[in-house]
């Protein structure tokens, strides 16, 4: 089986350039990679994204909501992770289930545990081999996503809702060390480079043999 | 609580006809009815059903297909279903979860277990207060719902399917006595009717004495 690594964090924290930076350095070091994103990275994925969209003024039910997302992750499972993973293949994926236990658990506050009920029912004992969360303070993360306008009041709320992601990013990290670690984003590119470098050879996701090539 | 009634079968047994009929008993004794189906009964539900039927040829997976259908579920239950009970109107539901049994457990032989978890999950404790199923050969019901040419090759397919269908509904009604039952659809229809009556009132939604009044 390939490695599975996902990277997650709230906006702003820089995971479009660090995914970027990350397939490069896979690839360099050998991996054959699949990059993908959810919710999406399948047909059936893309059109549950429109539908969790343009529903989202309707109130669509909390229940109904966990089951579309978990129905595109099932879908992704089945038609894109898998068979990357048995092909030997690595898949470095854009948000994965710790993004719902951040955003649905922390964010909306929706029961964690019916969250990991559909997790287990979804991937049984599939669990990422590596998942990356890129942290750095809410307001960093706004200050790179957006204009640096003074926040109002809705943008205010806004920024109480990310601060329950990132809380529950941590918590992520703290629970299950062994395969979340948290690289702190709100220092220059060079230096989280650095980091995600550091944490892929000690996660056995780089050789420490290729980790010394690259630097040098 | 109001009470909670749900109609299955397989095609062609009389199910429009017969929701009708118990509509009508269940008005003339009192009951505020409000009817609706699935999949659908709400907007999500009917885009939902529009993904599951467009989405058929490229073979979705198990797992999403099964998702979608209880996330269809799970909206019904929190904008149509569950409000109209809590106001104490009675609900008469054209296909539900035991429809999921028959046509994904049965038919499609998917496993059993899964679905139950995913009932437990959206539903929690709530089942259908009386669920009555139409039962007559598939031959009966295919004759019913198509024309009468000898069935080619993929009908003959489809027979073996619909049979396993009936087969998971009967099991049903053995395995849940006290809230689902069988009816004879394969006789006239004031025998259909009949039997209607009497289950309905044995399972006392319709008192006794409503039934002798409708009767004379």
């Amino acid at each position: 089986m390939g490695k599975f690594i996902t990277l997650e964090g709230i906006e702003g924290v820089g995971k479009t350039s660090n995914l970027r930076f990350i397939k490069e350095l896979l690839e360099a070091s050998g991996h054959d990679c699949v990059v993908t994103r959810e919710p999406g990275g399948t047909n059936l994925g893309e059109a549950l994204r429109g539908l969790l969209l343009s529903h989202s003024d309707e109130n669509m039910s909390e229940d109904a909501e966990l089951l579309l997302m978990f129905a595109a992750r099932a879908e992704h499972l089945a038609k894109v992770i898998l068979p990357a993973l048995e092909k030997g293949q690595t898949v470095l994926c854009d948000r994965f289930t710790e993004a719902t236990y951040a955003y649905q658990g922390g964010g909306r506050q929706l029961d964690t545990d019916s969250i990991s009920d559909l997790e287990d029912w979804v991937q049984g004992e599939l669990r990422p081999d590596m998942t990356i969360i890129l942290d750095a303070p809410v307001e960093v993360g706004r200050a790179r996503a957006s204009s640096r306008s003074e926040p109002d009041r809705i943008e205010k709320e806004q920024d109480e809702f990310f601060q329950r992601v990132r809380a529950a990013y941590i918590d992520l990290a703290e629970h299950y060390p062994h395969r979340i670690c948290l690289v702190d984003a709100s220092v220059g590119i060079e230096e989280v480079q650095h980091q995600i470098l550091e944490k892929l050879s000690e996660f056995d996701i780089l050789e420490p043999q290729s980790l010394s090539d690259i630097e040098a």
